[in-house]
């Protein structure tokens, strides 16, 4: 017994640090192995299954075969990059954003927030997040010791009787989020146009925030992930919280040439604000990646110089806008009741008109995650039983709100018009 | 007064957090700048300034003409290339690697660092660095509010007299590495071959490293950061930590395709360890960048695929001796006294021979960083009065150690032949 307690003393045993250990599989490792598993239709992850356009291909094939753009360039953002972000972004914020100071490129919107969220929170503040919220913000919170406080966008139930359902009927409560500050509140992270909702804030909503802030947050800092801002549908338009009155100061605004470009995978992304808190941000970001790859940065910055860069932006919304509508119909003719986004590739299906029986949507799991939730046990059956793939986004609130989004699933149409048809015939079997 | 107060308390003040406010600008602010305001040749920061392999780009151009590889891929490393790096390393590891779970890609060796340490130190757990030691370990350690202890590699002043010297002089004293164990050591890292002083450690020494961490950490886990593993000269072997008897499970080794294929800019970068230890940082990986970039992950996949690979890595090995032995000459031509590096791209200097006046490598300084420190000082004026850029190794030592190198500089010999010439040129007037 002594030398069994002897040998086990002195055996390595790795220990994961505290703030990392919570950490497991997301979402993604039930659904993208299930897909697979099934030869569903994948609407479940965020990303084009088309190639990017032809303009931004041919900038990336011209980088590597010109050359000199193989090495480490500039840790907080490569010069012709922040130099065109800085002519594209400067008119929309109102102001002459300075490319060596105001822009900060990272990898990604993904390693953008977590440099931008490490910089801003210590141990024991409080960070809100307006619910469902983009999982990934978890992760650097926690890293950094914060804790996470939850303000949950509410659909309008006056607005669900008969009238189709719009996204802007999401709201959040105004005395809500008031009671959510507290004087440990340190930033708040604000997605607009909302993933997974598609919610795109109107500029008296956003003002409404901004006075919440300023009233019960005065020291509260703000991110606006906007990494889908060119996508808004029907006309309305996109705001940007740094250009409210007096909001510049403390606002970092994350943006993605992965979305823009529909080149998920290339990982370029950026925070746009004030020189002191980017300046602090590319301090950290030196420690993270130090830089980000130079060809894709050169190839996204030649991307952002074509001329006709604005039309680009349009067409994008259009062509977003068409697949959005045949994805409506879908949902729509299959009975799966869908809330309109007016922005992002989402959208919120309704499936309370599906009843499972017995072990179904559970018996397939492949992780055992999520059996006691609805939407996941929706997910699944809707992948298995009739090929198509979608997320539960109880994956997008916190433990203790898992069940308020049972009654639904999200759906992507950022996929290709043959997929989106191939969809289309797989849900409308629920109607037989 | 009252309504300055009110109104100071009122207005936003941004403080950044508390684990990451110390970090400022880092050596390079000063360096990159001066060397191109005086037409300097620049060999500080170790980047090849020639094109990568023609086989490289071209599995660029291919990947991105092919398409496919456009948006994100696997979390953990995409598919095609941690197969690769399993067939590539499995032989110098003397175990099949799982590609699934025992490697892990990242953002260059930089976040794939950064997402290990993350995943390991905990605040008050310490970590041993052995001095000089690669300045980005720091950034992390601290955001997870880590406490570094440092162990001073010296040179065995015996060995200076007379014989040339040699980066194998250079070493860690047993007593000295096991007194800075304790019982809240968590993590110690190995740089091997080690930047900057060109060393590549001996199975012995590793062995000796190995037995003091089982004797006394017990718990200690060890990072051996081997990005330079190819680059080892006049036949010196390198050894891998993890190979060592019973290391494996405690051992995450780093490796880089920026040294291997001088792309240091597409930042790609991987973790080889035991599937615990990898899974945890994997899971951490997730919230930092969410994924690598998947065009320069395949390429580098189908680069390593190559069937004549190791003839490369020897080719590799090649051509940067033949780069060394031209700047060593240089460098005793030149009166620099230089230690004889057995790997890596750097050679230390010796700057004994150079008497400063006055205010010479002061007054020219852009930052006002280091200006009493004399290496920072040698390293402003061989770049302002002969036209060559080197790094003074203090920035790779701690606080309290910043004087120990001060009769050195850092050299790097990663450039093409004519740059290597025009710093030949130009340090040769030191001998006038």
């Amino acid at each position: 017994m002594i030398r069994n307690t002897i040998k086990r003393f002195m055996t390595y045993t790795f220990k994961p640090s505290k703030q990392t250990s919570s950490f497991g599989p997301s979402v993604w490792l039930e659904f993208s192995p299930l897909a697979i598993k099934y030869d569903s239709v994948n609407l479940g992850q965020g990303f084009p299954n088309f190639e990017p356009p032809k303009f931004v291909k041919d900038a990336m094939i011209k980088t590597i075969e010109v050359g000199g753009f193989n090495q480490y360039t500039r840790s907080p953002g490569h010069l012709r990059l922040v130099k065109a972000l800085s002519s594209v972004y400067s008119p929309y914020f109102d102001r002459e954003l300075n490319p060596m100071t105001e822009i900060m490129v990272g990898v990604g919107a993904s390693e953008s927030l977590f440099a931008a969220i490490s910089s801003i929170v210590n141990k024991g503040d409080e960070v809100i997040l307006i619910e469902p919220f983009f999982d990934i913000y978890i992760g650097p919170i926690l890293m950094a010791g914060g804790i996470p406080k939850f303000v949950t966008l509410k659909e309008d139930s006056e607005s669900i009787n008969g009238a189709p359902r719009s996204s802007k009927n999401w709201k959040i409560n105004k005395e809500e989020l008031a009671a959510a500050f507290s004087d440990k509140t340190k930033l708040i992270i604000i997605n607009n146009p909302h993933n997974p909702v598609g919610k795109v804030y109107s500029k008296e909503e956003l003002q409404e925030i901004a006075d919440v802030v300023v009233k019960h947050g005065p020291n509260t800092t703000v991110i606006s992930d906007e990494v889908y801002e060119w996508m808004t549908f029907d006309g309305v338009k996109h705001h940007r919280f740094a250009t409210l009155p007096g909001m510049w100061d403390r606002t970092i605004t994350i943006g993605s040439a992965g979305k823009t470009f529909s080149i998920t995978g290339w990982k370029v992304g950026w925070c746009i604000g004030p020189a002191n808190i980017i300046g602090a941000i590319a301090n950290t970001h030196q420690y993270i990646p130090f830089s980000v790859p130079t060809p894709t940065q050169e190839a996204v910055a030649i991307a952002l110089e074509q001329p006709n860069i604005k039309e680009y932006f349009v067409e994008l919304a259009t062509m977003y806008q068409k697949k959005r509508d045949t994805l409506l119909n879908t949902l729509t003719q299959a009975g799966l009741d869908p809330v309109i986004p007016e922005g992002t590739y989402f959208i919120m299906g309704d499936t309370s008109s599906i009843k499972l029986q017995g072990d179904q949507g559970k018996d397939t799991s492949i992780t055992g995650m999520g059996l006691h939730l609805r939407d996941w046990n929706i997910a699944r059956y809707l992948t298995t039983e009739y090929g198509v793939t979608t997320i539960p986004p109880s994956a997008f609130y916190c433990d203790d709100h898992q069940k308020i989004p049972e009654n639904f699933v999200r759906f992507t149409f950022c996929k290709d018009d043959v997929t989106l048809q191939r969809a289309h015939s797989n849900l409308l079997k629920l109607k037989k």
